[in-house]
């Protein structure tokens, strides 16, 4: 089975937003997908070590932002690399709140959704939640970004005609200092500030260890 | 509520390939999700209207093919506006079967992946499947079809950086003849010809009403 094939998977890219009593909480998740037209429902995948994730099986509603090729790489820095359970993410990025008082991204996005909880399917590692959209608005006519734009774009390689994760392991240079996965050898290919920016669930795509399996080597 | 909002999601175009009996099956969607690393799980939402879904619920297994941007026109045409039921689609295509022995297209694909079967989720018009990836294979480097550009590029119009839908309603433009929808009035913005192309399951953009209730007017 040669893993790399899910690489060529598309998708989005989404700031999920929730409340957590009176605080906002949010995360960053590349699986926003409509299920259905009538009634318009969607399904999202949210990781069950992520704060957002219980928040949302409290509280049965959650919105999304969809990002936008202006969002700002440090939008989804705050969003990606750290907890809501420590952080106020929300006070770093320009914020607005839906009808139902869900915190939004609002500049560097196409749209928010509000939605509301129908089922959560518990599916390994993640929970996969089955919503209503109940609002939806526009915010501007910025194209959406894509997560393969997301890594070819925004850490600034040329645009090869290929999948993201396929041309970075083409691509690997013979840099210095590099990533490597503590595992099975596999060596990230970006550089080492870009993947300190990574997802905190990124996986090894080779053997699936979590990043903190990865070591630094010159 | 703004339900243009929804056409900012991103997804890829995809083949699902299954068994009836001897037969193969299959039909085009465009909500293949990787749902988690540790085991590979997908999702895919199928319309319980197609043949295939019935297919894959007995035989509890299918195989995705992820189309490339080489893929012919055809191939989505066949697969999308007719039933396998009548027709065997994957006779019209370069066809190959995984392992398991579950047809996928051979050709404009860059890939092809084998799932079991895990949970099937009832979500109103649609089944949820929630799917482990058994094997997956690379079929060339050709990158991955976006929906985007399936709208965009296939329909030959120019490419504006915005979301395929919304810029085809900004593009209407007057023509002689269009297909409109017999509810709220909506005017298909592409050609007959177009029209006719689009999937068996395409509802107005407005009013959500299926296809059938398009009539064509002068």
């Amino acid at each position: 089975m040669d893993k790399t094939a899910l690489f060529n998977l598309s998708y989005g890219l989404y700031i999920i937003g929730a409340k957590d009593g009176g605080r906002d909480v949010g995360c960053v998740v590349n699986t926003v997908t409509q299920a259905t037209s009538v009634p318009t429902t969607l399904i999202v995948c949210i990781n069950k070590d992520n704060y957002t994730n219980a928040c949302i099986k409290k509280t049965k509603e959650f919105s999304v932002s969809i990002l936008s090729e202006e969002t700002k790489q440090n939008t989804i820095g705050v969003f990606g690399f750290s907890s809501s359970k420590d952080k106020d993410k929300f006070a770093e990025v320009p914020t607005g709140h839906t009808p139902a008082g869900l915190p939004y991204v609002s500049e560097g996005v196409t749209s928010y959704l509000e939605c509301k909880v129908i089922e959560s399917v518990d599916n390994f590692t993640h929970t996969i939640f089955i919503a209503e959209v109940i609002e939806a608005e526009n915010l501007s006519k910025e194209p959406p970004m894509t997560y393969a734009y997301y890594h070819r774009v925004l850490k600034g390689k040329t645009p090869p005609k290929a999948s993201s994760y396929v041309a970075e392991e083409e691509e690997t240079p013979a840099t210095p200092s590099k990533y490597v996965c503590s595992v099975c050898g596999y060596v990230y290919p970006g550089s080492t500030e870009e993947f300190e920016q990574l997802f905190e669930d990124y996986v090894c795509p080779i053997c699936n260890v979590p990043k903190s399996k990865f070591v630094l080597k010159a």
